[in-house]
């Protein structure tokens, strides 16, 4: 293993690390769903992009595959070959394609990366089903890789931490905007490091344990995927308030729409200017969404937004400086903060 | 380890074990709810029984607890005490709420142990977070255990098989009651032992694993498990047909209303007399369900459906006479069978 703390060369390029972990997992992970129940299986297929209701082929949007990069990544950051981070690829990325499908539920969310969610396209109860059996191949996957108890350990906690947070938010949506009863940026940056930040979190340290990296060094790249996640949580939030829905797959503005607490708005909210409380008595109407987005703006809350996502990735970058790391993975690490960001250009 | 392969003193109450059981484990099922987010802990303890909606505390029927008292019975039966099985009690009474959740949801049942289900009292997207999270504790829960990886295969391949067979089960009531497409009796048997006989299978076999038994004691407590819960479940179908709403705590003919295929249906159809073809005609029409009952009946599918439930319950007592186990342990598990039974009278 090479000691390096800092980021490698500047020519890393995020999207074709994504698309090798991609191309390293997608063996595992078509396996591991070849497993399944051919009805679930084909949910899942459809869940992934891979194929049509049906299931004829497809090649639809399948997500970037961040989980399971960060999986492989961690596991060559610790000196190993990045197939032997598959098990934990696979088990986050099922973990995080169930929670999509009951999210989605929980929400009414009915379109996810362009195509109707699963629960539209093939029912309620089918979908609940679906994100059960996607859960359990997790459980399944990881048990049977050769990590130990100890890595499930790690899995459960982070699943326990993402339903705690989806409870936090679905509980905050039913809260006021104003008012003691208001939720704060602290409360949601709470509840986005469990909903987002575990997973990712998790994802980087089960890669890391499986290639036999020390505990300290996946403690470092826990803290460092949290970080990372209630960025990119933030900035989730900045695409649906000011995204295009081309790019987010989701309708503009649906957050507003479903009273969801999300950051911009609650930035802007404990501000204490004028621009603060026109917002809140526009919040308190059924107004158009595009002029509220406006005044969110208006209020500093984009750019408070973006200020805080950016504290939170150097946070992340601190962290992955803190443990020897191998400098390739190391620098690939390094390089999906700015990727994140440019997202929101 | 006192080795005593046959039934002990006939003097054993069931319900009795059944409540020590329940007292042995409770400290432990307290505990590992309340370290949930309290929103949704409120879930699992209504569905429990332990409170109403609101939280207000209340002696709710919260089930026999059959699957915790096999964890406990399991470890005992190895020569351990008890409370060395509460981890595995506590996993798999978790698992069964998550899967009753869930299943109401799917299966649209508003009504379980005489109270609304929890989709129904909360809402369908709290239930399937409140079913998830369960499903995350039992998981937790295991980890943080001294079994190691081995008993999470175990859970993780039990929890695997019951989402199999509840797909197939899905699927069933889909299918026609005659012609090639129709579920066979064999299909049935496969589907009941996953759907209920793993997990009942995998309560026994990890009580016996956290109590020192070898594997090969572990895995004839699962088959003899596996057996039980086939039984189990043919006994459910029989009151659901002709059993008293009072005790079952869910509308009678509510499976018939919902074209589910269960057993005695299955076995009076899969016989060649007039009162088959009968009740297939019948079966086709939107008939009165009491009569249709009575033709099931006629047709020999409760007798057939009780000699089926019989067949399973002495395979499971022979399972268990295949290995060493503790005498009054076994004792207790052998008597399982004619509690079960005697629901049916």
């Amino acid at each position: 293993m090479t000691a390096v703390s800092s980021a490698g060369p500047a020519a890393v390029s995020v999207p074709d690390v994504l698309e090798r972990c991609r191309e390293l997992v997608r063996p595992a992970l078509t396996e591991a769903v070849g497993r399944l129940h051919p009805w679930v299986g084909e949910m899942a297929g459809y869940a992934f992009g891979w194929c049509e209701v049906g299931g004829a082929p497809v090649a639809a949007s399948g997500g970037k595959g961040l989980r399971q990069a960060l999986a492989v990544l961690g596991a060559e950051a610790a000196g190993a070959d990045g197939r032997d981070g598959a098990a934990a690829a696979v088990a986050v990325e099922l973990v995080h394609t169930f929670s999509l499908l009951h999210d989605d539920i929980m929400d009414g969310d009915g379109m996810r990366r362009g195509r109707p969610a699963v629960w539209k396209a093939y029912g309620t109860g089918p979908a609940v089903l679906a994100g059960d059996a996607l859960f359990a191949l997790a459980v399944e996957t990881l048990a049977a890789a050769p990590g130990g108890a100890g890595t499930l350990r790690r899995l459960s906690a982070a699943l326990s931490d993402l339903l705690h947070g989806q409870a936090d938010d679905l509980l905050f949506a039913a809260r006021p905007w104003t008012g003691p009863e208001r939720v704060r940026p602290e409360a949601y940056r709470v509840m986005a490091e469990r909903k987002t930040g575990a997973l990712l979190g998790c994802a980087a340290a089960l890669g890391a344990l499986l290639g036999g990296a020390p505990p300290a060094t996946a403690d470092a790249l826990d803290r460092a995927g949290r970080h990372l996640g209630v960025a990119f949580q933030i900035v989730d939030d900045i695409l649906g308030l000011w995204g295009d829905p081309a790019v987010t797959g989701k309708p503009v503005h649906a957050d507003l729409r479903e009273r969801k607490k999300t950051f911009p708005v609650l930035a802007a909210l404990d501000t204490t200017g004028p621009a603060a409380r026109r917002l809140a008595a526009r919040l308190a109407s059924d107004a158009d969404p595009a002029e509220t987005a406006a005044l969110i703006e208006a209020a500093g809350g984009r750019t408070a937004a973006l200020a805080e996502a950016h504290r939170h990735l150097d946070a992340a970058g601190a962290a992955l400086s803190e443990v020897p790391l191998r400098a390739t993975a190391a620098a690939a690490l390094h390089a999906l903060p700015a990727f994140l960001l440019e997202r929101t250009r």
